[in-house]
């Protein structure tokens, strides 16, 4: 049962994950619980850190940030043995959670979790620091983001548990964000596969990372709200007996910026070295086009992360002076809209519908990707909510049982 | 180099605790930093955890405690890093401090010390967390009040440093508190043995443990103040050249309040029976003393801390009723005041000239007790300061070029 910064804010947010840790208990399941640093916490150290220096080496972040799930735990294994219930809180390191050594986004190399077991069998619930572990040789790392939910996924499939329970803000997964589409349904099941393309899209209940972690090891995650006892998604292996709905979710993305280089040479490895260059500063791409070539020079567009912007036209200003472009331009207002769907392999027209029913919408499409269950096109900002509303109704996803809230 | 938690309260506290290190490290030392939790992060984490629960598990309380050290040492050393030098943090567990697994005040078995070593010799400044250590099967334990002083001098041990430097709000050990006695001067040499004494009689700028720690390991201790560069006060072995002063300094202590059973009968074993009782809630005794026999029946008065008053009354009520006394009463406004002095041992009439000089200030003796290097007196609270100055006088401590301000 992972909870995260929110659902442990307070003592009285503490008290009430206690008493859900507790129920389960009594239910009679071996419960392990894995937990963030309490609300603003993380934010509060990164403060102070910055107030000594604009650069903090990595691996005293790890040291400092970890404090903030140590200070949970303990304090959530207090309020469960003030309920008279036993309880014991390890952190990353002491539950063997083995990683590599990129401090601040470690990854998990092996779980140890015996001393998970012994408290199990012992009769106790465990509690366990989400979002570090360490390396062979003893050093404290951050698994970086999404971090708690794969401390709760990988700990799942360390100790064989049934199921890995994500508890969030929200009841489930939806098929589009409620927030823009008030018909928007909450999915009941959904694959690994359309679950990672829906949290590499947009979609923020999952980490892409936690997904991963549970389809490369087979854990199902129940992803569902802290605050009642609905049940909310199940992910798990998609299997023949679930719906294959042609498109599950619509998504969006505000988090990236589209650059175009006009008037590239038409020439062989001309793009290779531009996305050399980026690739040297680090940038993560994620769409490219490359338009129809006119009088021997052509377009290049393609998105990046808007947290990277400035190291991105640096790269760009070095790539347009090597390959003798014209100019180029960066533009902040785009979105990315996802249409994600296990069903879609099979249906050769979805991408013709997408592009239809925005055109209906009156929507301009920029730059179009694809993948075996995932279509994104690149609107403009303002046009965004239009557009996601525009697919959720055009394939069906509405729920005809919401009250529109926009009537 | 051991820094206490007012030393680190701030950002900009931390960084001139690093320009220190630094100033050191550029002089040549190898330098390694022992720190304790930020100002009031200690207090302010007791208090969460109170607002779970009134008796926290020691083993939790443990594990939210030693954060506030964490932070501290991550802290330090980006701070030593922003100013281009080198250096690493590292938790107690990790720098391998083995501690009982006695929660809360945990004991110091062994310390490793090997990744301390490595880095020094990487030429960096190691920067550890106070008060705090492991087991050997990996539980984070803290060592209880003055830890941090533990720390260091422990460290200081195992790496056969020249010597452990503990910064304090002070200039160093004083003959009496400078708040109380004007004159008092600093004492530039002590042995461990005095140290000791007027550690465990009330001086409160070292902690008996690291003092204990110490003499065990013939670590010498240099403490002095955090805010100059003066030197302060050198704890070592005592030896033929240093100064046998016949008292080198007078302390007090106000954390204990005083007992007395009145109209005991005067038998074989009741004495035995009354501190059983004592011993059975685990009260720390400290002074005893049982009148002359009158008709058969005697007077018993002893000290306890004042933090065990209610379990003392608790004991001394059940006892009163075992062995049947008439009854007892309970005095909190009492002062113990002490004289310590290695020359203390070959100088009989030193308490010839204490009960003097209080007789002749007007203080009236309570209750006495005695060590080969102190003599201790109970008075009335409220003439604990005079009492203090008049010792300060008598045994010639009063430094002749100090403004008496009392003038």
């Amino acid at each position: 049962m992972k909870f995260g910064g929110t659902s442990v804010a307070t003592p009285g947010h503490i008290r009430r994950v206690a008493d859900r840790l507790i129920a389960r208990h009594e239910a009679g399941d071996r419960v392990v619980a894995v937990v963030s640093a309490m609300g603003k916490v993380t934010d509060d150290l990164v403060d102070l850190a910055h107030q000594l220096t604009a650069h903090p080496s990595v691996r005293e972040m790890d040291m400092l940030l970890t404090t903030g799930e140590q200070v949970s735990i303990a304090l959530l294994a207090m309020a469960v043995q003030a309920r008279g219930v036993d309880a014991i809180s390890f952190t990353g390191a002491q539950v063997g959670i083995m990683t590599s050594s990129t401090f601040s986004k470690a990854q998990i190399l092996a779980i140890d979790a015996a001393c998970v077991r012994e408290a199990l069998d012992e009769g106790k619930i465990v509690i366990v620091a989400g979002f570090q572990g360490r390396t062979p040789d003893g050093q404290i790392t951050t698994l970086g983001r999404g971090g708690s939910d794969t401390t709760a996924v990988a700990l799942a499939a360390g100790l064989s548990a049934d199921l890995a329970e994500i508890y969030t803000d929200v009841a489930g997964v939806y098929t589009a964000d409620p927030r823009i589409v008030p018909k928007a349904r909450k999915i009941d099941v959904i694959g690994y596969e359309e679950m990672l393309e829906m949290a590499s899209s947009g979609a923020g209940v999952l980490s892409m990372r936690s997904v991963e972690a549970a389809r490369n090891h087979g854990v199902i995650i129940h992803c569902r709200s802290s605050f009642t006892d609905e049940p909310g998604t199940i992910v798990k292996e998609q299997d023949a007996d679930m719906e294959q709905a042609i498109v599950s979710g619509v998504t969006f993305d505000t988090s990236e910026v589209k650059f175009t280089i006009r008037a590239v040479p038409d020439q062989a490895g001309v793009a290779a070295q531009v996305f050399s260059k980026l690739a040297d500063h680090d940038i993560n791409i994620d769409m490219i086009i490359q338009n129809i070539s006119e009088d021997g020079a052509t377009d290049i567009s393609f998105t990046a992360p808007t947290g990277e912007l400035d190291v991105a036209e640096q790269a760009v200003r070095e790539a347009v002076e090597v390959i003798g472009a014209r100019t180029w331009v960066v533009d902040e207002d785009v979105a990315k809209i996802s249409i994600v769907g296990a069903g879609m392999k099979t249906q050769p027209r979805v991408s013709a519908r997408m592009f239809s029913a925005l055109a209906a919408a009156g929507i301009n499409i920029d730059l179009i990707s694809t993948s075996p269950i995932r279509l994104s096109c690149v609107v403009a900002q303002d046009q965004m909510e239009d557009a996601v509303r525009a697919l959720h109704t055009e394939f069906g996803l509405d729920d005809s049982s919401a009250v529109d809230e926009s009537n």
